[in-house]
């Protein structure tokens, strides 16, 4: 159990879901289009770009106490989050040379890779000041941002050392996408339930579930670059193995179709001929069916969290977002 | 007066100036070499250049108590600066497109942008986790290291601008090298004192120290390139102007040759004309003198401090390799 402490500066009345929402919003946009004059210019062109802020969303859902309440020091930590996950993309963007974020022109494609790398690193020292600006100390401690975003980079790396790797297992897979998607995904879980007053036990729970939605974000997005277009994705598709991102969909057909991983080997493929393979060895089927095991297996926990059922409601709210089964915003 | 408090599970009892040296050393070393299996290879190649540890040194020193021991917590936080300032020269590097560096080929180089990228990220992350590993959780807080990393990113950002801009003023120089040099600088003289038992009044006076000793290592490293060859600095010379960093002795050039500007601004100049020009309007005697006045403020406020004539030695002998007038290792 946490004892929370708040500070007298601090307000002291604990705050509903939609208010911490906004609060959030407020923190994040604040950070951006007040940053110092010289990089200004920069983080103003992120707060264009739309984010679905899910990362805080469950943070803050996660944080809700058995009255509906939420410690203002979740709302600096999801707030922290979002930032520390911008941070992620903007330096990632550098690393996949990508031209579209979130429907908008990248900062690397905008302003170039040099200004993107100091972007990135000038957010993440944002967020990681804003965590340990809240109240009670001990917790910023225990809930350890820099461990979480040590684990994103090792899972980038992982990926893009296999990058164009046909031989690509689905065990490197799942460990690449365990960094770079579902550990701040665990983060936000955790941090949220820690701020709810759950017990060791519970907080275990969270972190799982957090990690499950992680994995079925990630999956969901795999499947999407096959499926979706630009407008609907807000983001450049059909362009995962263009860039050498081998994931679970074509893994799948590597595998199941005898000879494709030669004649891939070989030479590259085009898109009509990935697209294909995915499609005859049911490489979408597949990761779909594996997105539908995580899912049962996160409502299976969510049915076991000692809350609300507005809290239960709102966890698989969020569920169905990241299996994009559901477009409200809860 | 900083309360010192000290967990059982770590040594209780204090160190040694040359012990903690050597502590540092063996963990930074750890950290480097002991990193998660898929990122070893990047971060054992940063083991073999051959950092001087003048940050690590002067919080060491700075940490010294007056019977001359320091707390355990001092050694982590000067580990965690020195593996700070490697992950801003991994992301330097790749900024500036350098193949060598501490007389070692250039993670960049050797392995590209990308993979510099992320090593630095995660670098920049195993520092603040070290960070916070501190006994005294308030002390980690105080200090704030990811508030003197955004000022470093601050600072190179500005110099990214700038580059090739040979209208800068001095007033932009010089807020360019307090981020990106004397940041850290002074991040380390005031870790240091804080553990120390120094005062409030003291502290800022530390302060001040470490950031006047960070611009005359800047100043002193921008005479450097127009002077000494890339075996003595370990580092590519004769190069700041051709990477469009315009540094001090330039600008005095552009400043007092009638023309000079206006026929740089027209077409880009040789190495024998840079040369030349800074040599004709004395810009290397200007800022050389300019670190001598530097160099005695510093002087001035270390016979201010109350401690040992042995920890005012130490601090001089730091002042005199900063300002590169002593080989001696201390």
């Amino acid at each position: 159990m946490i004892e929370k402490s708040v500070k007298t500066d601090e307000p002291t009345k604990d705050i509903s879901y939609e208010e911490a929402i906004e609060l959030v919003h407020t923190k994040v946009d604040h950070t951006l289009t007040k940053a110092p004059i010289i990089i200004r210019k920069y983080t103003n062109h992120l707060v264009s770009s739309k984010s679905k802020f899910i990362r805080a969303k469950s943070l803050i859902i996660c944080a809700e106490d058995k009255q509906g309440n939420i410690h203002p020091n979740a709302i600096t930590l999801a707030a922290a989050l979002e930032i520390l996950h911008l941070a992620t993309l903007v330096h990632d963007d550098v690393i996949d040379n990508a031209d579209l974020r979130r429907g908008s022109i990248t900062l690397q494609k905008k302003y170039g890779k040099k200004t993107a790398v100091i972007c990135g690193d000038y957010l993440l020292c944002a967020s990681l000041k804003m965590a340990a600006s809240i109240s009670n100390k001990e917790d910023y401690l225990s809930i350890n941002f820099p461990d979480y975003m040590s684990k994103v980079c090792i899972g980038e790396l992982t990926q893009h050392i296999n990058n164009g790797n046909l031989d690509i297992s689905m065990y490197q897979y799942f460990k690449i996408i365990s960094g770079k998607t579902a550990a701040l995904f665990d983060a936000a879980f955790y941090a949220g339930a820690y701020f709810s007053g759950s017990n060791e036990k519970e907080l275990i729970q969270y972190k799982k579930l957090g990690y499950i939605l992680g994995i079925i974000f990630q999956l969901t997005d795999d499947c999407l670059d096959f499926e979706t277009t630009e407008t609907v994705a807000m983001k450049s598709v059909q362009s995962d193995y263009e860039q050498g991102v081998i994931t679970l969909p074509l893994i799948h057909a590597l595998h199941e179709i005898a000879g494709f991983k030669d004649k891939a080997i070989r030479s590259e493929l085009s898109r009509s001929e990935i697209n294909d393979a995915v499609s005859r060895s049911g490489g979408l089927f597949f990761t779909r069916r594996m997105v539908q095991s995580y899912y049962s297996k996160a409502l299976h926990l969510i049915s076991y969290l000692d809350i609300t059922e507005n809290k239960k409601e709102k966890l698989i709210s969020v569920l169905n977002q990241v299996a994009r089964l559901s477009l409200t915003n809860f």
